[in-house]
């Protein structure tokens, strides 16, 4: 209903977090920093100002030109960093209205603090995520690294089945209990393929949960203070901690602090006693048969975090789960949290905040470089400020969008019969509407540091939501490893492995080189080390600059050079021509080459001369540094 | 840069808080209620969800669509408001892809929580505010009821200057210290005009600060625990509420926490002696002469609410400033809270947020019904949702962008040499897209509880804002009774007052009714009239119906009959012609009749058939109750 009513000169308009826009991205509390804008150097601009928000209150700063004759307008100001979480936008006053630019773009209207760029002060980030390139591994599914811990049936039982492990790759038998399903892949088996991993070249791992649980997932925790045996036990996570640090690998670990297993001895104290003091760590409706879960499922008991007693078992104490697991020897680099949307939240209490605000503080303290990083499906950005995660696995800010524009939207929810699905792949605008609303909702450092997944073990795997289609596949990859954050590869990915009928997104990885999709892992060791060794992919600025119905064009901007990505996603080629950048800064003459083909192009009357662009991505990249 | 992708059909879908849509607009945690959205009956709806997030995981319900063959599609579901923050949006899966809806309007991409419809669970509101027309009074300008009051030189000395009451309207001569100008108005004299007030059709009255000050405005607090004796003591105050009681009238007083006056006895203790308790309640940057104050104005000490004994003083104490006035015989049915944008925050300390929230227990412990009421120029929807604030004065939401689509944006700020001003006034999309986007992010509970001024004594004057103009004085007030929440008129408006050179918008209350412009006190008769008996006026749903360059249209939408508010800005009568508006659901043969001249009008094909409209407001109102 309503309709833009922006001039075009506004598109020359930029800011973001990056260096060339913040004279000091992680300011001290009460330092002077520079702030920088750019726009076309005919913008009809008569003066721009800072707005900041100090205690509360509107502060608008004036800002100062560059020198006149620049092929672009540079303005800038100094202004004093005086709080926390230092929000602030731009207004410019020009011949044709005063506007409004924000991280969410510019606005006729005055727009929400929300999208305000922000600042974080005193902000300590994990400063090893800006080279980080992380790879997830389900244990149970990479590699068996000792066959005498395979879980055999005389281990346990779990409600009528026992575990069994089955022929590395082999379908397990219809009517196997999908949890009990083991084909003995262990932390021994992991520091057996570091080569590999490092060969791929990856630094960081993320493992899904390695304490003892009865399941192949370990989500169903029993005992948050060891390493399930049939993973090798603690000693075998030591070895691959030492192993690791031979690398200058990182690796975090998965913690499941929303609830615990069924047969976790809180839980069964609680049940069978309701005057123990685990009790109070779960909700009975009904005591011991009737309690709070998770989504209902009764094996995940839900923990309550109003008891003081679990916050100091679980984060606050001193040999709590989250802080013993940071300390030598296992001195894990951080924490990915299972099911962080839902923890501390149960209907009339809803304290979650607080309780990452705790478990921030209970991290950071034990191990300043940690990183902490939240499961989160949704719009997560509340809890992206700078006081409670690090980042969250970035479905709702990357992947979610992307696949919806590349195969259409699908979601299913717990309760729902049938999934809701689009007949029609997003429009572009929607997906650059998302990318931007996410990035604009927090604040640039932390964008820097989300965990940018395309998929994972709760979700099909990448080829297969392609449905099988590997240009696609490249397409989605070069946009994960070129988009603000931290890419994460999930383990097989790299070698073309699909979803199976049994195993869904979960099976075995596969050693036999012959099997692998060879072009797809060089192509991905080719973005790996690109995104290494490039300081404007991990920290340079970011803007959407061209929106096509079946292309998006995005840049990456550095001290020394940008990168300009388009995604084109139709089978039919986008025929050679221009793609218009100049608003972007980029002047003629500016010469661009393509990373993969090492096709040139230069700009001509503000446009890139693009040959024809099959489906798929390309990667250009230009020495010019925009004045 | 982001193009709307939207179909037309999905104009006509609406849900809002109102209860058309909402079975129990205030439910009761874990209560059941009943959900509706509309659709026309021709959109290519397959099957709507209403997405909510119970505990922070998403869940999706199924709504199912009433009969067949109706004018529109009623979509409805019920579900159970788990938690006391319940916000939802719904799905819409179509022909043409899948659809969401937030209170943001329609968007192809997933929206952020921060739009999602919100009811608010075991919410208690001061119910009273649905009837209540408020009336802003300036005590000392309003009426001298007891000259024997009037402030005199004698009195007391204020770095140099020393109080003096002048003659009624006459200004001050030159040189005159501003806050030291008195005109003996006082409590008394507001007693004494209750019969006028009756008149006019106010039943609420907001008192700027009564409390003992030096200044006329008393924000400059030397004693929160009196009123002024200029004002006529205590005493005056308990008649004034007697006198409310007679006539079911209502009364808010203005309390200002954030800081104190200069001479008030907790600052001077604080001066004199490092080591008093009331050291604590201030920030000294250097003892005694440098200290944090409002804005670096000198006589404002900030006061600082790290300090447990300043919040028990404050707020949590049971003799504390907060509850004292709120009890009997003062009985005040509410607080206007001064500068309630920076309260609690101060740098490294910014705790607004729970300073605020511990402010509502105390108030609604001490009085249920009481009206908290915070003054906030910006974005206040972070402090809207039901745990802080009841309302703020609605600057930001109503008055701001209206009078920039009127005349222009302008906007100074402390410290700004020059005013930001704009050369043409704002597009209609921009008026448009900040009422909703400010709707959008607070509950309709809290919308329906906004204190809608237009001006008051810290701004320009509604006449003199726009210029003098008659015709956009009518509109804005028409906007102002017809927008959700609760309308405050500035004294004087009424007849017409205007800004003087020397007193600004603060100028002496005129009494000699030849001196009124009275076709405008008539016409806030009128309005006030007709806000005061119409539930759908005070409790209907609403909808932005129509953008066009100088006119915008808003529909108000009841149970036995709608609204439809048309704002024509333009000097040039917009032409007789139709106005599309079957999406906000009216069939064609409705009838409407504008309320003030009496015409009648008829939708056909869709649009609703007017006269020519000249610079104003027009109200039509019909009794089709939309199906």
């Amino acid at each position: 209903m309503v309709h833009s009513v922006l001039p075009n000169w506004l598109n020359s308009v930029h800011h973001d977090g990056s260096e060339r826009y913040v004279s000091t991205p992680l300011p001290r509390l009460e330092e002077q920093v520079t702030l920088r804008l750019r726009a076309g150097a005919d913008a009809p601009v008569r003066r721009v100002f800072l707005r900041t928000f100090p205690d509360g209150e509107q502060a608008l700063t004036p800002m100062s030109r560059g020198e006149a004759g620049a092929p672009a307008a540079w303005w800038e100001c100094r202004v004093r960093v005086n709080q926390p979480h230092f929000h602030y936008r731009f207004v410019l006053e020009a011949d044709d209205g005063v506007w409004f630019y924000t991280a969410a773009g510019p606005t006729a209207h005055i727009p929400w603090d929300a999208t305000d760029f922000c600042l974080l002060a005193d902000y300590e980030p994990p400063g090893w995520l800006d080279t980080a390139i992380f790879y997830q591994i389900f244990p149970d599914r990479f590699h068996n690294g000792d066959p005498a811990t395979n879980p055999r049936p005389e281990a346990y039982e779990f409600n009528g089945h026992r575990p069994r492990t089955y022929a590395w790759g082999a379908p397990p038998p219809a009517g196997a209990l999908f949890p009990l399903v083991f084909y003995g892949g262990d932390l021994p088996g992991i520091t057996a393929k570091l080569d590999y991993l490092q060969d791929l070249g990856v630094n960081a791992l993320y493992l899904t949960p390695v304490f003892t649980a009865y399941s192949n997932h370990k989500y169903d925790v029993a005992d948050y203070d060891h390493v399930d045996p049939h993973f090798g036990g603690d000693d075998a996570l030591v070895a691959l901690r030492r192993a690791l640090d031979a690398r200058a690998m990182r690796y975090i670990l998965d913690v499941v602090p929303n609830h615990c297993g069924y047969w976790h001895p809180w839980f069964q104290a609680a049940r069978a006693d309701a005057s123990v003091p685990e009790a109070e760590f779960f909700t009975f409706i009904n005591h011991p048969d009737a309690y709070a879960s998770w989504l209902g499922v009764w094996v995940l008991p839900k923990l309550n975090y109003r008891s003081a007693e679990l916050r100091r078992r679980m984060y606050a104490g001193e040999s709590s789960v989250f802080r013993r697991w940071l300390r030598p020897p296992f001195a894990a680099d951080g924490w990915r949290v299972d099911v962080a949307n839902m923890l501390g939240r149960q209907g009339e209490t809803q304290i979650g905040q607080e309780v990452v605000q705790d478990i921030r503080r209970a991290v950071k303290e034990t191990r300043p470089g940690a990183y902490l990083m939240g499961e989160n499906f949704f719009d997560a950005t509340a809890s992206l400020q700078g006081d409670q995660w690090d980042g969250v696995m970035n479905y709702a800010g990357l992947a979610t969008p992307l696949l919806a524009w590349l195969v259409g939207y699908e979601q299913g929810a717990h309760g729902l019969a049938e999934t809701i699905t689009s007949p029609v792949s997003w429009p572009t605008a929607a997906l650059a509407a998302t990318w931007q609303q996410h990035l604009a909702a927090i604040p640039w450092q932390i964008a820097r540091q989300q965990f940018n997944v395309l998929n994972s073990h709760d979700t099909p795997r990448l080829r297969s939501r392609l449905q099988g289609n590997v240009a696609l596949q490249r397409l989605a990859v070069v946009a994960q490893f070129t988009f603000p954050g931290v890419p994460c590869i999930y383990y097989g990915d790299e070698i073309g492995l699909v979803d199976t009928p049994e195993l869904a997104s979960r099976g075995c990885m596969v050693w036999d080189e012959a099997a692998w999709d060879q072009e797809m892992r060089a192509f991905y060791q080719a973005l790996i080390r690109l995104r290494r060794e490039s300081a404007v992919l991990q920290r340079g600025g970011f803007r959407i600059l061209a929106v096509e119905a079946d292309l998006l064009a995005y840049q990456r901007e550095g001290e020394d050079g940008s990168f300009l990505v388009i995604l084109q996603r139709s089978q039919m080629p986008r025929p050679a021509g221009g793609l218009p950048i100049a608003h972007g800064g980029f002047p003629d003459g500016a010469q661009f080459v393509e990373q993969f083909s090492g096709q040139t192009g230069r700009v001509v009357d503000g446009q890139l001369a693009l040959p024809a662009l099959p489906q798929g991505a390309t990667l250009w990249h230009t020495s010019t540094v925009l004045m």
